[in-house]
């Protein structure tokens, strides 16, 4: 039964005069902040920014690293040859280190963002590119990922730590798999509800699926968002309920 | 009397498909490359490939940082507040770290690219600018820079080390400054004449000006190019006729 | 003295899934839309947005050329050569009005954005090369700029028109320019001034100096925003107090 | 029997400092130039050089469009909402053809570029996404593409010619397709052997296969190439070949 867990949420996310998501919010809920690389979002001045406001928080720092593709915000799968990917994740985790250290910090784990995220999960070649990088920059990062994941088996062939995350506000089905976003009830859209699973989860270590079994999730981190109005206040919910529950927050890097 | 200098050249600055400067045959000669890190030339692939082949070679690898122009190649200034100059620079320090890292280096040096070269050689809040991310980013990193310029005061401020060069194949006035390539005969063609000057100046760390008078050119690096047609055998030139006047060919870093 | 005036606004500035400004809003209070064309903001998918929401609205559709730099949002000057800059507005002016015709539309004026805008005012190469890329496009287009700058001058020796944009949010000096950002006063916060200072300006054709002197505006369109909370419903305000007054709101191309 | 083809080849790829192709020697071979615009190769300053100098030859425009990925040179396949390709396209289409139009040409017929060109032949959403930007440009432009293609089948449904294609210098199998690249003897390099097989296509408007049976090209315009050593010199063997054999050289478009 897990009695702790990691929240982690997607950070510096704005790009130039743009602004995405409410970062000072979620950085007062997570102990984990997945910070974009300038590669789908984020630029140098708003990665410095985040950096500095998460080591003021306390909170720790994940590489969050996508295709380069602002205008898609990293939702495109990029086609592209695995040295490609590793290169371009190599530099996205060296940038955004090179910015931690100089404000007294480091990148303690690595999240693939979107397109990547997903294709990753299930794709073994783009999974050992994306390793890959990670090994040659640091094999002792972890990587967040879903349990069971392409990212997964990548990191134990690399002899790299995967840690998986889990969703509260996603439907499971009976293999521990999230539910695809294209069916019906695959995302919980009713607060309470996804406050009570979150606490369940924590407690329990595992999900009633889909067809009312239950299973593990596998997860020592949960993912919750800041990019949709309403979410933040989500966000803090289940952490003063995972708070409430004596469930202790705490990084997994 | 110097009887050791450092050759430096721009390196690394292929992207995609496009190929840019002979950078197999620059290695062979320079003692230090100048590595583009994305911004302005380079991409994660081609600055992987530079770095292992300079790793290789035993070249000290610098930053070669510039403005976020690929368009342009970093020849246009663009004209930013300080703080995102410094924030764009430390970006690209922290990318090529993680790269050299990766594959048992690190940078040793940082030298400013094509307009940002230019431009915080004369403007103190530009020079500021680029000297505050190199302090942030390692205080210990030496800045290669024009004698005398305002990123020689700027390190000075700073507490930074800033190593001058110097160009065999430029014209120098009595001030010891280069004369403006828009004037007349500031650039030397000349091949035979350039390696004269090169070995009269490490072997005497002076130079004739355009006006007759002898002045110190103040250099621990010579800048050699290989992006013309003949310029890296210029270059090779250059290396073999300082090797033949007993010169030591030295890393400054 | 003036009884219509045409109210401009830059529009399509979201770009991917940023969003930015209430376009929805200012459709409703324009006529004249000055749409980002994907250098300093905007891409494809908002651009036929845009135009289609301002086809429905009977908006005219002016190109907002800027320089290609999404990162500095088009605020930050790029030093590059005329003919370069030439080409940069000829490939926007082309793609937006492409885009127009798809939709039974044309790109019917040229705004230049933010430090094209401002740099052009002042530096008559800038302007003449912004000036040369409408003049190869479609010499009859009319440039909206400010009154008496150097692109008013470019576009007299061009054959091009130039028509002039007032601001009823700013002060102006008694040479009827407009008092630079930096000093106080400049920026007039108070919505009923701001409301009363459009009725008068467009009844009038003039305006009351910082020195309390009269001075003509020379000026055609009125420039309202819609990037600031609160300003999308100022912009509505000067609308309504235009029409209460009985001035024609009609497009000067 | 054709007595008449096209010749056609990729122009414009140059991108700021970096060149590609030998533009010149190509287009004293070609009667169609697809030109690069903006998006996987070529700028703005290019495709004016481009456009001027095939106005000059007499040379027709066609817009070769792509990917958004000059990193990656357009060759790596984006997976995006067919909203966007058409979005990306139609922007491609109008930007050159403002170009085209302020040299007193117009773009005149539109082909795909590389993993845009592959993925469009196969794929019926990526293909009904390209034609449909071409419809809503300008429904009279035909379409380059491979005979039988998604694109020519997307052709046929919304109204607009398909233009087949074919290539001295690959291998067909036994049903008119290409072989695949990846395949021994896909690509002939035997100089020869490719100009003797262009004009026996070029005759006969038939080509032998793999196998050693004939299948018709159903190709009013052969591709050359220029973009490796060597190429525009057999590009222009082969037309000198084709008048030889009293074959005529004349666009499509």
């Amino acid at each position: 039964m897990l009695r702790a867990i990691d929240l982690n949420a997607d950070l510096g996310e704005s790009f130039g005069a743009y602004t995405m998501g409410d970062d000072a919010a979620l950085l007062s809920v997570v102990t984990s902040a997945s910070v974009a690389c300038g590669f789908h979002a984020g630029d140098p001045m708003v990665m410095i920014a985040t950096v500095q406001a998460a080591v003021e928080r306390r909170v720790v720092i994940g590489a969050h690293v996508g295709y380069r593709d602002l205008q898609g915000f990293g939702r495109r799968a990029v086609a592209m040859p695995p040295a490609q990917l590793t290169a371009d994740v190599l530099y996205q985790l060296g940038a955004l280190d090179g910015i931690a250290r100089a404000n007294g910090a480091r990148v303690a784990y690595v999240k693939a963002h979107g397109a990547l995220y997903n294709t990753a999960a299930v794709d073994a070649e783009v999974a050992r590119a994306l390793v890959e990088a990670v090994r040659l920059f640091d094999p002792s990062l972890p990587v967040l990922t879903l349990p069971g994941s392409e990212v997964s088996n990548a990191c134990a062939d690399a002899g790299l730590r995967a840690v998986g995350e889990c969703f509260a506000d996603r439907a499971y089905d009976s293999s521990g798999r999230l539910v695809q976003r294209s069916r019906p009830g695959a995302v919980i859209h009713d607060h309470d509800a996804v406050v009570a699973r979150a606490v369940a989860m924590a407690t329990t270590g595992e999900v009633v699926a889909d067809d009312g079994t239950t299973v593990p999730i596998r997860a020592k981190s949960m993912c919750v968002h800041g990019d949709t109005p309403g979410a933040a206040a989500l966000a803090a919910a289940i952490r003063d309920a995972l708070q409430a529950a004596d469930i202790e927050l705490r990084s997994f890097a």
